[in-house]
């Protein structure tokens, strides 16, 4: 996991744009026993330059958790043209479902998860009786109708900068609980909800979990004002559900 | 291939609205040996009422073609409440990619081909050089810039009341290569270039080989005139690409 490549060749420091379809992923990070988009990544660049290289991405999706622009970056060798990156690395990553979108050189200091200052995710919802099929682990099925104008109500006591404890994993590594969320929208498109969260970080399984208690107030089972009612409690107990990563999407970040 | 079943109870005539993913099947028509959509919605209504049953669709869709709205009609029996046929068709349906959005009781002579007077498809086109990851076989890639208002004008060549048989596949069964094509529209959504189309009717492979066409002006390898040319050649050789069935959808049906 060292890059060593930093010390036996000259290299530039490359963003990367990257797309990829979480289903058959157990999230970013390198694991020991699972595909993830690290390794794969890191392993399509290993073929391409012949040496172990390093990937760093802005932020570290769950299994099943989908890109539509996540931001990475890596070490390339300064003699190998900028602009066949993309295809090079898509031919090596190719048929796993992983692309590179886009390529451009950074300065030294640019970092990937540290010099990010906005992550934007998107979460969809089919609300319909029917199961998926196109679509099945591209979005989360609602079977009861949701009244999106309450949810988007009930997503307003999220809105700001709070002590985000009761939509935190056990798992999360953050140090604080407090994060500031800047957005959180929702909106119908036809048998479609879609909630939007944008904030300079996020805790781990934050947006997944503020998305399971909307679901809970746009069916009915929970009053509007509940959803303030758990943030204050700061406590994950009382947290009604978690949504699954199906539907979720990282779609930017900002720096 | 009998519909025996209406000697043998009485039932009741009904439209049922299908959503599938083409991709695991070779289209809509039962075939000897590969998976149709006809056969397993066929099979899935034989399980749920313990008979043979036929059940027709509006269209006959290729392979690797999907269906968000694709009207179809069977006979249930009269006994069964109308309101659990989705539930229990999509229980006897899943894990197969295909569901049944909606159920209503129609009049006997109504049929879900030939009671049809309009037929619509959209075409999703990804224009971006990079390869598709959530969305492979769902949509087609073009890597080359499109230049979507030269398709837009091409294709008002194609509109109207023409001899298609230039963009008729040579299996293509109908009896006449004449149709009205009512709207041949293509807009830009990022980097998403759409081709709606609606007709009464389309002949096999048209609305395929008509985004075939238009891919060639769009990417500069036609004059625009040259789609009017090869539509007034009548003549299959003249057609310069079909386009594969991942990027189109059966949208909707009229009565």
């Amino acid at each position: 996991m060292v890059d060593a490549s930093r010390h036996l060749a000259r290299v530039t420091r490359v963003r990367l744009t990257l797309e990829w379809d979480g289903r058959p992923f157990a999230g970013w990070q390198r694991q020991t026993n699972s595909p993830s988009v690290q390794q794969t990544v890191e392993a399509a660049a290993e073929r391409l330059w012949g040496r172990p290289t390093l990937v760093l991405a802005a932020g570290r999706t769950d299994a099943g958790v989908h890109a539509l622009a996540m931001p990475a970056h890596l070490h390339a060798p300064d003699d190998f043209p900028l602009a066949k990156i993309a295809d090079a690395l898509n031919a090596y990553l190719r048929p796993v479902p992983v692309a590179v979108l886009a390529v451009e050189a950074v300065a030294d200091d640019w970092h990937a998860r540290y010099s990010c200052i906005g992550r934007r995710y998107r979460y969809e919802i089919v609300n319909r009786r029917a199961p998926l099929t196109w679509e099945a682990g591209l979005a989360w099925r609602i079977g009861p109708a949701l009244d999106e104008d309450v949810m988007a109500r009930a997503a307003e006591a999220l809105v700001g900068h709070h002590d985000f404890t009761t939509f935190r994993s056990a798992h999360c590594q953050a140090e604080s609980p407090v994060r500031t969320l800047d957005r959180l929208s929702v909106r119908r498109e036809g048998d479609r909800v879609v909630v939007e969260a944008e904030a300079r970080a996020f805790l781990h399984h934050q947006v997944r979990s503020m998305v399971g208690c909307l679901s809970l107030v746009g069916t009915g089972r929970w009053p509007v004002g509940r959803v303030g009612e758990v943030l204050a409690a700061r406590d994950r107990t009382t947290l009604g559900l978690n949504a699954p990563p199906d539907g979720l999407y990282f779609v930017g970040a900002e720096y």
